[in-house]
C-alpha cells in the first residue's frame, strides 16, 4: 500500500464553523494562495448553495491556476425531489471547482430524526446526486456523515450508503466522525473493516471533541485511509476539526508517510500564524508544533540541559516546522536562563554574574508587579541592555494629558505631550481615532524633527489584560503591543492601573528600541506578509 | 485486572511550567480545595526544594485534612554525594506532605548528556533517593523521566532503573514521556512490556507535543497503565500536560474506567473555568468537555437538527461534565438560530417570523461592524428584547468627556457625564484609578438616587481587542466586559475606533441589563466563588 497520504484542508468551509472564526472573501483568496504553496492536494472554498460570499471566493479564486485542487462543498439533494431542480446543487456545479465533495447520511437514526425520511430514499440522495455532479464534469467526493457513529449503530446500512456513493462513481469516500465522539481504537478497526469491504480511495475526517481528532486521523492511516482531511489550527465547529499543523509533522517525520516536501512543511509555522491572524483568532502560544512556546523552555534545569544539547528536551527540530527554540525569562527562571537570554541578544554577560543576579531580582520583582516579558522580547532587551549599560536614553517624558470628549457632534480625542530630547524641551499637542492614536501622534510629532525614520514605525497589535482579577486588590492592566517597520515586528510591555499610562509605557519602549536600532529580523514573522498588518490607529 | 483508575493531579507543580502560568501560593490552596472536592486521588502541590512558595503552601495546604494524597516533587539526589546532605531531599521530606514523587533519569543518553555521570551511579542515585524518602515515613512515587525515548535507545537499562526504583520500595512507578514525541502506538506496546516486566503498580505521565497526550494517556491505561498523572486544561510546560479534563470523561463515559464519582465529574467545567481564572489564562472556547464552544451550535442546518434530538450533534449530553448548550448567532445562522436564542431567553417570536427576519439583519450588520455577541449574550439580549419592545430605556446619555494627565505628581483620571433619566438632566463628575473606572464612578453617581441597587454591580473582567488589523482600514477596538452582582455574571460588548468610546458602549450596556432585572442564574459560572472575582476599577 502507498505511504503517500492526500491532504484535504477544509480551513475555508469547516474551519469557518468555529466559534469566533469569521473570514471575508478576501481573506479566502489570501489563505487559498497559503494553501497551494504549503502544498495541500484539495482546497475546500466553501459551501456556493449556502452564502454569496463563498460564491465570490470561488469567482475570484478560479482564474488563479492553483496547483491545489479547488473542492466546492454541499450536500446531497433534497429528499423526494430531483438533482436538476436542486438549488444548492446548481449553485455547487456553476461554481467553478473542480471537485464536488458531498455530505449524505449514513446513519440510520439521523435518516429518520434529522432528515425525516425513509432508508431508501437516502441511498437514492446519495447514489442520484454524485452521479449529477460526476455528469457535469466535477470530481466526485462523498462525506460519509456520522459513519462511526451510523457503523456502530447499523453496519449494514452505514455499508450500504458508501456501496451507493462508490456506484455511482465518488472518487474520494471519505469517513466521517462527525459529532468527535468515537475513540482511536474503535476508528482504526471500523476503518479496517470499510477498508477490506469497499473497493475505493478511504478518506478520513475526525473533530476533536474528546481531544482525539489527531490521534483518530493517525489511527485511521495506519488502518488504510489515504485522504486526511483536517483544517490549519484544528479551527472548526465545537471543539474543532482535526489538526493539519499537527497531522502533517506527525505523518511525516514520526511515521514516514509522504504528504508535502520538506520545504513546504518548513512553511507549517508561518502558515499557522498567517491563517490565525486572517481569521482574527489568537494562536494558543502551547500549540504543538507551530505555537510559541512550543519549544519554549522555562525550567532552569531544562534550560541548562537544552544548553548542552537540545535533543535533550526537543522531540524534533523546530526548524524542521518553521518554528524556533525560545528561552522564557520568568519566576521560575534559573541564572541560566537570564544568561542565555542576554546572550541571544549578544551581550557578554559571562563576567558579570553578580550584575545578573541583580537583573534576575529585577525582572521577578516586576513579574511580580503584572508584568510579563513572555510575549515582550523587545522590552526585556531594554531592560537587560540598560542593566548592562549598552544603551542610552533617547528622550524623557516630563508630562502628557489626554483628552477624550464625546457630544452630540461626536468623539474628540486629543493629546499633549511634553518631552525633553538631549536637554532640549518639545511640547506638542494632536489628535486622534482614539486615545492611543492621539499619543501616538503626539509624541511622533515630537520626535519627528529629531528622528525622521519615526514615520516608518508603527502600531500593528494591542491587546489589554486584566490583571489581578483573581484577588480582591485594586486591578491593573497589562498592555502588549505590537510594532512593525513593514519589515520585521517586535513586542513591547506596560503595566499600570491606568489603562492609558500601560498603552503609553508599551508605545515609549515600542519607539525606544526602533530609534536605538535594535530591530532584527524575526524568520518567522516576517512571513506574514505586510499587506496583511493594518495598522493600528484608535 | 481492576477498572479503577488512580488520578495524580500536578497542575500546581508541572502545570506552572507553563507559559503565563503562575500561581501565588493562596491561589494554590484555592486550587487544591477545588481538586479535593473533585476527588482527584493525588495533588503534586510543588517542588519544596526550588521555591519558597512552594514551601509556603505546603505548610497552609497540609493542616487542611485533604482526602486526597498531598505530595511533593523532587530530583533524586545529586551525583556523588548522600541524601543525608542534599538540600532538595531536606526540603522534600521536612514539607509535610504524605507522598513524595522522585523524577530519575532513565535515558542513557540523559545520564551521559545532562547529568554527566555513570549509568551505576544514576541507578545508586535512583535506590538511595527513594529509599531514604520511604525511611523518612513518606511514601514514593517514581517518575522515570524520558522513560519511552530511554527505553527505545536502551530497553535494558531503562528497565534496570524501574528496577531498582522497586527495589527501593517505591509504590508507584510512573512511566514519563517527558519530551512529548511519542506516539500511541508506541506507547501501548512500551507499557505493554513494562506490565510484564515490572511487579510493581505503573502510572503514565504524558505531554502534548504531538497533540496526543491524551491518547497516549489512553494507550497506556489500555496497556495496564492504573495511575494518570495530568493537569487540569492541560497547562503545562512547551504545549503542555495530558489534560485531565479529556481524560477523566473520556476514561468514565468512553471506557468504562472508574476514577472519581458522577457527581464529581459534573463539576468539571466549573473546575476548568476556576482553574483558569486563578491561573489568569484564557480558558479557550473550543476546549473539549469543558469549553464553552464544546456543545455550542452554529451552522443553521445542525441547529434545527439539534432543536429535534441533540444526540444528532452531541457525542455526550453536556450536563454529564457540567456544561450546557449553546445556540451561536453568526453570519453563519439560519434564522433557526436566531429563533431558538430567543426562544431560550422566553420570548414568544413565533408569530413574528418576519421581525425576526430584521432582527438577523440588524445582528449581521453589526457582526459586520466588528460586534461579537457569542461573547456577549447580556447586550444580545438586550438586542433581541428591544427588538421585540420587551424593554424600556432606562437613561439616555447627553455626553460625557474624560481627562487623563500624567505629570510629575503621578496620574489623574477625571470623567463627567451628562445623562436624562426619566426627563430630568444629572450632570455628574468624578475621579478614578483609571479612565474606565472614572466613567463608570461617574456614571453610578449620577444613577444611585434612582436605582440604589446599582451599589451592587461591578466589572469583573474586561478585554480589549484589535480588529480590522488584517486588513488596510482604520483598526477598531472591541471591548468584551464582564459585570456581577456576586451572585451571577453577564457579559456586554461595545465596538468603535475609540477604546474609550468602546468601553463606555459596554458599560451601559451592561448596567441597563443589571438595571432592568435581566441577571439571571448560570449555573457554571455559579460555580466560581465570588472572592476570586477582583473588581475592575482602573
Amino acid at each position: 500500500m502507498t505511504n503517500s497520504i492526500t491532504i484535504f484542508d477544509t480551513t475555508l468551509r469547516d474551519g469557518t464553523q468555529g466559534e469566533g472564526i469569521s473570514l471575508t472573501a478576501e481573506d479566502k483568496v489570501k489563505i487559498a494562495l497559503k494553501l497551494d504553496s504549503l502544498g495541500v492536494h484539495y482546497i475546500e472554498g466553501g459551501n456556493p448553495g449556502s452564502n454569496g460570499k463563498d460564491i465570490e471566493f470561488f469567482r475570484r479564486i478560479r482564474q488563479m491556476n492553483l496547483t491545489s485542487k479547488l473542492t466546492a462543498f454541499g450536500s446531497t439533494r433534497r429528499k423526494n425531489s430531483v438533482c436538476e431542480q436542486d438549488i444548492n446543487l446548481k449553485h455547487l456545479t456553476e461554481s467553478g471547482a473542480q471537485a464536488a465533495t458531498l455530505v449524505g447520511k449514513t446513519w440510520d437514526f439521523h435518516v429518520h430524526t434529522a432528515l425525516q425520511t425513509t432508508l431508501e430514499e437516502n441511498l437514492a440522495m446519495i447514489q442520484e446526486s454524485l452521479a449529477y455532479v460526476r455528469s457535469r464534469g466535477m470530481e466526485a467526493l462523498f462525506d460519509a456523515e456520522h459513519f462511526f457513529d451510523g457503523y456502530k449503530a447499523n453496519p449494514d446500512y452505514a455499508l450500504a450508503t458508501l456501496a451507493k456513493a462508490k456506484e455511482a462513481g465518488a472518487e474520494w469516500i471519505v469517513l466521517c466522525d462527525t459529532n468527535g465522539g468515537t475513540l482511536p481504537t474503535e476508528i482504526h478497526e471500523i476503518v479496517s473493516r470499510v477498508v477490506s469491504a469497499i473497493d475505493a480511495p478511504i478518506g478520513i475526517h475526525t473533530h476533536n471533541d474528546c481531544e482525539l481528532a489527531v490521534a483518530n486521523t493517525l489511527a485511521a492511516v495506519a488502518a488504510g485511509a489515504r485522504q486526511v482531511q483536517g483544517t490549519i489550527n484544528g479551527y472548526g465547529e465545537r471543539c474543532g476539526n482535526a489538526n493539519l499543523c499537527s497531522i502533517l509533522p506527525n505523518l511525516q517525520l514520526k511515521m514516514g508517510y509522504r504528504a508535502v516536501r520538506d520545504d513546504q512543511l518548513k512553511m507549517l509555522t508561518s502558515v499557522a500564524r498567517y491563517v490565525s491572524e486572517l481569521a482574527n483568532a489568537h494562536l494558543p502560544v502551547n500549540q504543538p508544533y507551530v505555537g510559541n512556546a512550543a519549544f519554549a523552555h522555562k525550567g532552569g534545569i531544562h534550560v541548562s540541559a537544552i544548553l548542552k544539547d537540545s535533543k535533550t528536551y526537543e522531540h524534533i527540530p523546530p526548524e524542521l516546522v518553521g518554528n524556533k527554540q525560545r528561552v522564557l525569562v520568568s519566576e521560575l527562571a534559573g541564572q541560566s536562563n537570564i544568561l542565555s537570554k542576554a546572550q541571544e541578544i549578544g551581550l557578554d554577560v559571562n563576567a558579570e554574574q553578580l550584575k545578573s543576579r541583580e537583573v534576575i531580582d529585577r525582572i521577578k520583582e516586576l513579574e511580580h508587579q503584572g508584568y510579563q516579558f513572555e510575549g515582550a522580547d523587545a522590552s526585556l532587551e531594554l531592560l537587560l541592555r540598560d542593566a548592562y549599560g549598552d544603551t542610552q536614553q533617547v528622550f524623557t517624558v516630563e508630562s502628557f494629558k489626554m483628552i477624550v470628549e464625546k457630544t452630540a457632534a461626536g468623539m474628540l480625542s486629543e493629546a499633549i505631550v511634553k518631552i525633553n530630547v538631549g536637554g532640549q524641551q518639545v511640547y506638542t499637542v494632536a489628535e486622534g481615532n482614539g486615545p492611543v492614536n492621539a499619543l501616538d501622534n503626539a509624541l511622533r510629532k515630537a520626535l519627528v524633527q529629531f528622528y525622521p525614520d519615526i514615520n516608518h514605525i508603527h502600531l500593528t497589535d494591542y491587546k489589554v489584560r486584566v490583571l489581578g482579577g483573581k484577588d480582591a486588590t485594586a486591578a491593573k492592566v497589562r498592555v502588549l503591543m505590537e510594532s512593525t517597520d513593514f519589515k520585521d515586528t517586535w513586542n513591547t510591555v506596560g503595566v499600570s492601573s491606568n489603562v492609558i499610562e500601560a498603552s503609553w509605557e508599551a508605545l515609549v519602549d515600542s519607539i525606544r528600541y526602533a530609534l536605538l536600532g535594535m530591530v532584527k529580523k524575526n524568520d518567522v514573522e516576517s512571513e506574514t506578509p505586510r499587506e496583511s498588518l493594518g495598522l493600528v490607529n484608535f
